[in-house]
C-alpha cells in the first residue's frame, strides 16, 4: 500500500516534512541535506565487518543484514537521507539471469544478449521475486524514523550495457553496435528493462521508500543525440510508471554533462550532476521546475580538510540559487575513503547552510 | 633544423599543401583530411605481425618497426596524414623514470610520484635521450612523400597522472588529492613535465613532423575550474614552447565538453572533440580563429556499413559550418575494430566530401 492511499502516520508525517523531502519538493529547508551515493559501502570498517565472508548478491537478499548496512551511515555521518542497500543487478538475477558479482571484477552475465532469442532471459518481475526488499524495507522504515528512505534501481540504458557487453566496460562497444546497427532489437531490450525496472522501484515505494533514484551511471557514454532517440523512451517509462505515488524521482548519471536537460526531460524532479558542471551551469541546462543533486568531486576527501571546506563552499557558493539542492559528492564514495571526512563533510554543510 | 629555417623542398611544398595541413590553418580544402587516432596499432593484422613477440617500450626503439608501423595506416586506409608510432610514456622512460607497458593494464610506474623528492625522477629530456625518434621520423619522411606526419605527446596532467597513481586509473585519486591537497607540488610537478613534453614535442618537429597532437586523454576528469587552475597553465607552457615552428598543434582529450574552450585558449590550433559534444556546438565553445577535429563515436564502426554512413553524415552535416575540419574519430580506434570498415569509412569521408 502507498503513503498515499492511507492516512499518514505521525513518522510518515516527519519524513515529509524532512530537509530532504523538501529539497527534492524545492520548498524552503532548515538546511541543505546530505547524503552519499554509496554511503552504505566499503568506505566504512562496520560494513567491512558485517559483509565479511559473504558475497554480494547474497548479502542483498538477507533483510536483516539490508537493514544494518542501510542505518550504518545514518548512525555515523548523520546523514538526511538513508539509500537502500542493493545493487542495481538485484532484479535482474532476481528474475532468473544468469549473473555475478565478481570481486574486483563487477557484474558478470553468463549469457550476455546479442540477440532477439536472448531477450527471452528477460521476464517480468513480480513483488515475489524480490520479496526480500519489501521485507528489508518494512524493518528499515521502523528503524529510520523521520530519515527518508532512498529506493534505487539501474536504468535501463546502464542494465542493457552489463547484459550486452556480458560484463564491465569502458567502451560498451556491444551495446553500442546493438544500438546503432538493430534499433529495433534495442528498443525493445531496454523497453522490456523498463517494466523490470519500474516494477522493482514499485516494490520499494510500495514498501515504504520516500523516494527512488534511476542510476544511469553510463549513459554519459552516450552523445546527446543518441540519448534522445535511444535511451530517453525506456527511462521515461520507467518514471511515469512511478509517477502516481508522488514521491521524488531522483535521475543520476556520470559525465552527463550534455544530457543534463534531457535527463530532467525524462521525467525526473531531481537531476544529479556530477563534479565537471557547477551547480549554477547545470541549472542552466536542466533548466526550471527541477531540483539538482551533487556536486563535489569524491577525490577531494583524499586532500585533506581545508580543501574540503573549499571545495564544498565553492559547491554551496553554486548552489545558492537552485530552486533545491541535495548535496552529495559527484559520484559514489570511493573504498578508500575515511569515513571521519564524510561525518565532517555533513556537519560542515549542515553548519553553512543553517538558517 | 625546422621545416622554416631552410628554403623548402618540393615534399615540403606539397606536405605543406596536402588536405590534411590546409584543414588546420582553416583554407579550403580540396576534401576533408581523415585520420584515425590510433590507427597504427592493434585494429591491423600487419601490425600484430610485426609486434609479434616485442614488448610495447621496445618496439617503439626501434626506428625500422617504428617506420613499418607509422606508415601500415597509410599503405592500407589511404588517410591523410601519418601519426606517429610511440607511446606517450615514452619520453619518461628515456629520462629514466622506472617503468613499463603491462600487456592488459597499461603504464605502471616503479616509484610513483607523491613527494617532492620524487620529483628528481623527472630530468630534462635532451634530444640525444630519444635519438631513435630522430632516426625514425628521418626515415618516415623519406618514405611518406606528401602525407604529413603526425608527432605526438601526452599532456602534462596525463603523465602526472600516471606517474602520481603508479598506473591507470578510473578516478585519479591520488593525483587529484595532490593537485586540492598540495598545490605547489602539483604545480612543479606539472611544470617539470610541460618542460620534458616540450623539450619531445621539440625533437619531432626538428626531425620532420608536420604537425603535433597533445593529447591530455584524462583531462575530461577535471571540472573546468580545476583545469583552469591546475592543468592549463603547463600545457599552454608546452604549446608556447612551440609557437615558433609554425607546425598546427592539436589538442584532444575524451569527455573533455566542458573543457573545450580552455583546452583552445591553452595554444591549440586544432581542438579535438570526442563523440559527446556534436561539432557545431563544439565549435562555439571553442570560438573563432582555430580548426575542429572529430567525431565519430568509434563504437559505430561495429554497427555495419550502413549506420557507419549515416552516424558520418551527422558529423560532416554537423562540421559543414566550421572554419577547418579534420575527420577522425572520438577516441582511439578499438583493437576490434574491423580494418575494412576503416577503410571505407576514410573513403566515405573523401566522396561526400570532394570539392
Amino acid at each position: 500500500m502507498s503513503a498515499n492511499e492511507s492516512p499518514a502516520t505521525p513518522q510518515q508525517t516527519a519524513t515529509y516534512e524532512s530537509a530532504f523531502m523538501k529539497a527534492c519538493r524545492r520548498e524552503p529547508v532548515p538546511h541543505t541535506p546530505v547524503w552519499f551515493m554509496r554511503q552504505a559501502g566499503r568506505s566504512l570498517p562496520e560494513y567491512r565487518k558485517v559483509r565479511d565472508g559473504i558475497p554480494m548478491l547474497e548479502s542483498c537478499t538477507r533483510p536483516e543484514l539490508v537493514t544494518e548496512i542501510t542505518l550504518q551511515p545514518v548512525r555515523r555521518h548523520n546523514v538526511d537521507a538513508a539509500i537502500y542497500y542493493s545493487d542495481i543487478v538485484v532484479p535482474l538475477k532476481a528474475i532468473g539471469v544468469d549473473l555475478d558479482i565478481k570481486p574486483g571484477v563487477g557484474p558478470v552475465v553468463e549469457r550476455p544478449i546479442r540477440t532477439r532469442e536472448d531477450l527471452a532471459q528477460l521476464r517480468d518481475l513480480i513483488p515475489e521475486d524480490v520479496s526480500y526488499v519489501t521485507e528489508a524495507i518494512g524493518l528499515l522504515t521502523r528503524e529510520l524514523g523521520s530519515t527518508p528512505l532512498i529506493g534505487f534501481a539501474g536504468a535501463p540504458f546502464t542494465l542493457a550495457s552489463y547484459l550486452v557487453e556480458g560484463g564491465p566496460s569502458r567502451t560498451y562497444e556491444n551495446a553500442k553496435a546493438m544500438m546503432y546497427g538493430d534499433p529495433e532489437l534495442w528498443a525493445d531490450l531496454l523497453d522490456r528493462l523498463a517494466d523490470i525496472t519500474a516494477a522493482f522501484l514499485k516494490v520499494q515505494i510500495e514498501a515504504g521508500a520516500s523516494a527512488v533514484q534511476l542510476f544511469d551511471s553510463w549513459a554519459g557514454a552516450l552523445a546527446p543525440a543518441d540519448y534522445r532517440h535511444s535511451v530517453l523512451p525506456a527511462s521515461a517509462k520507467v518514471f511515469r510508471a512511478v509517477e502516481g505515488y508522488g514521491v521524488p524521482r531522483i535521475h543520476f548519471g556520470v559525465g552527463t554533462g550534455e544530457l543534463l536537460g534531457l535527463m530532467g526531460e525524462a521525467g525526473a524532479d531531481v537531476v544529479g550532476v556530477d563534479w565537471r558542471v557547477p551547480l549554477d551551469e547545470a541549472a542552466r541546462r536542466v533548466g526550471p521546475g527541477k531540483a539538482l543533486q551533487g556536486n563535489l568531486d569524491p577525490t577531494v576527501l583524499f586532500a585533506g580538510r581545508e580543501a574540503v571546506e573549499t571545495k564544498t563552499r565553492e559547491v554551496l557558493d553554486a548552489a545558492a540559487g537552485l530552486e533545491g539542492h541535495v548535496f552529495n559528492l559527484g559520484h559514489g564514495v570511493m573504498p578508500s575513503t575515511d569515513p571521519d571526512a564524510l561525518t565532517r563533510l555533513v556537519e560542515y554543510v549542515h553548519t553553512q547552510t543553517a538558517r
